[in-house]
């Protein structure tokens, strides 16, 4: 499973404390956290600094890169901030994200060729938001076919289905779980990835929703997902379910988290 | 998700001590505890009493029955064992199992037809117990066609796809996984059910592996499972599957859950 850390996202208070306040050693420590506890790439988000945000994120950049040697994963939907950032970039990193808008993916494209990015593709159109299996599936395929034929290769495009609370619509994880089902199956070299924070909004125990849906989506092809690694028992039910779903030689990955301490 | 409560049955010590013993106070408070817990059936199981399997099975029918209202799920491979029970049930019941072997198809099915009982069919025949999703999808369909030709109704069978530990075979509970699978999307109108403590044989923090597994396998499509319902998180994941898995209109069982502090 690929683990993309989540928590330097400045729509979470602390963050966005440590960032106006320009406290390096926070987000370092942050950073060290994640990348201690499992993380593959680190998020970086300056979101709700509008205005400001290609100035912040490029911060967030230089600060997280003098913490761990993990590539970043550059959170933002605006590609002047992610042009931004990209200049500070030392490793091949993943951006998040681009998807079917016109002006969106028109203003997005040109840095993931010019850097060679992996890129999360979300499936949303000028149409909206894709809700149906049919509809997330087949936003899914055409971004594939767009940034294939583009030179992206297939193994760095991660497809979003795009996950909504299940307290306002009960259908809307399955839909996403069909979703993942059809993109894994039907697309094999693209990567399926999702947050986990919006199945669960609106419920209460919202980590205990997150890491069942997580557990779900594992289940149905999911391969990479953007989580708190620090969540131990989310992590513990990721762990468990890479052994169940065969992703686990000889449940080592298993056995050697039950070792660590990491499961109890 | 139908709850067969799984704790009343002779390979545990406890239980076995206390039906040596004829401690029927023991064994009223374990019922009472599984139904309170949120139980359907209540499985009685006497099968460590090798000669005196009937007659342990039947004194546990007749305690479990002055204990609860629920139905109960006879448990036993013998037919001599399920025939004498059968006689003491009250209430339609359950009786987990049949297989494809011959002679223990011929020995079960006429109770089951006498006693129009509803039936735990395991993938199992006389050329061995399946293990692929092929050889148990096949035993499904065989057994499906044999029983309601004789009169079963579909909705009373429940196919147990057999499930194997992990650690020895890492590619088990695939195979288990996708025979839920196809059984829930070629033959919609039968059940599909599993016991969890197989898949965890011989590794370590087992409850942590069957609750993942019983999410996976939920959102595989299983309805029914044998399963200890006193197990606190285990059945708070179970709750939320069912919310993610648009089971639950309007979040309303995972929503009484937490009120009623099961989820915490």
């Amino acid at each position: 499973m690929l683990i993309v850390a989540e928590r330097i996202n400045s729509s979470r208070k602390s963050i966005s404390e440590a960032i106006k306040a320009k406290d390096a050693d926070f987000i370092r420590n942050e950073a060290k956290a994640q990348a201690g506890a499992g993380a593959q790439y680190i998020d970086v988000n300056a979101g709700s600094f509008v205005g400001q945000e290609a100035e912040y994120l490029c911060w967030l950049v230089d600060v997280v890169q003098g913490a761990t040697d993990l590539p970043l994963c550059l959170d933002s939907p605006d590609p002047a901030a992610i042009g931004a950032a990209l200049k500070k970039v030392k490793k091949p990193c993943l951006v998040n994200s681009i998807t079917m808008e016109k002006q969106r993916l028109e203003g997005m494209l040109p840095l993931v060729k010019q850097y060679q990015t992996r890129i999360v593709v979300l499936c949303q159109s000028d149409k909206g938001m894709a809700n149906t299996v049919a509809e997330k599936f087949d936003i899914a395929r055409q971004m594939a076919d767009i940034l294939t034929k583009e030179g992206v290769a297939a193994g760095d495009i991660f497809i979003d289905p795009l996950i909504y609370p299940i307290a306002t619509d009960t259908k809307s994880a399955v839909a996403a779980l069909g979703a993942i089902r059809e993109i894994t199956m039907k697309l094999p070299e693209v990567h399926t990835i999702c947050g986990l924070t919006n199945v669960s909004y609106g419920l209460p125990v919202r980590k205990l929703v997150n890491r069942t849906f997580l557990v779900a989506a594992m289940a149905h092809g999911l391969d990479s997902a953007i989580i708190d690694p620090t969540d131990r028992e989310l992590m513990a039910g990721l762990v468990a379910a890479e052994a169940i779903l065969d992703r686990d030689r000889f449940c080592a990955g298993y056995i050697t988290a039950y070792r660590q301490g990491k499961l109890a």
